[in-house]
């Protein structure tokens, strides 16, 4: 069904929208109508809010993570342990594991995986300089985070050879079934790999 | 889970995109972090088209659609049909109205349905803008063709007795089983006013 939008200024906002993944042109012009409905106020503050963040967003330079200032809180919080360091790939997963508050050392966001089919390779992500954190000493482990997918696991092997040559403990979140899944419903793989690595039971879970 | 967001522009970009309509946190954190991977051009050409829409955008003052121009295209177009006016809720149905090139008349663009539930009245509608368009003359027919929902069915019968002292015909778009529609998956409803309301089989289609 092809569209003859009424306006330009319409078609133009409708398109805007209809770039970002997820939202096609039916849910984009929903969410237009929404915004027209608004007041002029909210409009500009939802605008300005998306260009400030463009405008004025900063990354930690210690761990690459957003952040509004030059070092990010967590690695400036002297009460977080500098000797462990959890490597993901972007700013979702930091939150996702600070949600968990399991875990006290510090992060290093890559910015990504390896992905050759999206043209993503090693030097995109913050590999290197995931290597000097290491080589300046101090890290005594080095927690691999990332997702348990093929460009994962490739992200995976290729820190692990660079951090070879250094003496640092490097270990990969455990994998295995769901905490609440039923056994009927795992994927093979999955149930398999719980198996092979299963833990020594002692009473608590 | 409570999130902690490593950035008070991040968390306030991530907010506004969670105050549109189907759009949960977790949406919004994604779509903050893809405009966030664009160039900033990019950014600001999204920011500036919601906000320029809102700020420049134009009601025809004949039909209250969305326009660009004081008159919109279709009311200004001297070949379109000005004794038959579509009533519809608003511009998303114009332009579904349009894509079936079915229709030459011109269109009255409510706003929206008499909705008690949602405080909208009569008075926030273009229902006194279309009496005058009646009475002004020249209109001979007056299609509604709004939701089949009861909110619709409301408006219609409203828009119905205001309409009725002048000499204008009324008539509803049919309601009936889709095309493609099998006859055990259409609801009872539909299918028993869709018998009701049979036409001549003439052959064709």
């Amino acid at each position: 069904m092809s569209q003859q939008y009424p306006s330009q200024l319409l078609e133009k906002a409708v398109g805007e929208f209809a770039k970002l993944p997820g939202i096609g042109r039916k849910t984009a012009m929903r969410l237009v109508l929404h915004l027209l409905r608004q007041e002029q106020a909210t409009v500009e503050t939802f605008g300005q809010a998306i260009m400030t963040l463009k405008r004025e967003v900063k990354y930690c330079k210690v761990c690459h993570n957003i952040s509004d200032t030059e070092t990010c809180l967590i690695c400036a919080n002297p009460r977080r342990d500098p000797s462990t360091i959890c490597v993901v790939e972007n700013v979702r997963d930091v939150m996702a594991v600070e949600a968990t508050q399991q875990f006290q050392g510090l992060y290093h966001v890559l910015g990504g995986v390896i992905s050759p089919m999206d043209g993503i390779g090693p030097s995109d992500l913050q590999i290197d300089s995931l290597v000097e954190r290491v080589k300046s000493g101090g890290v005594k482990e080095v927690i691999l985070a990332l997702s348990s997918t093929m460009e994962g696991d490739t992200t995976n092997f290729f820190i692990f050879r660079k951090l070879a040559p250094y003496e640092v403990k490097m270990s990969v979140i455990a994998r295995g079934i769901s905490i609440g899944d039923e056994l009927q419903y795992t994927d093979e793989v999955t149930l398999g790999r719980s198996i092979v690595n299963r833990t020594l039971f002692t009473g608590n879970m």
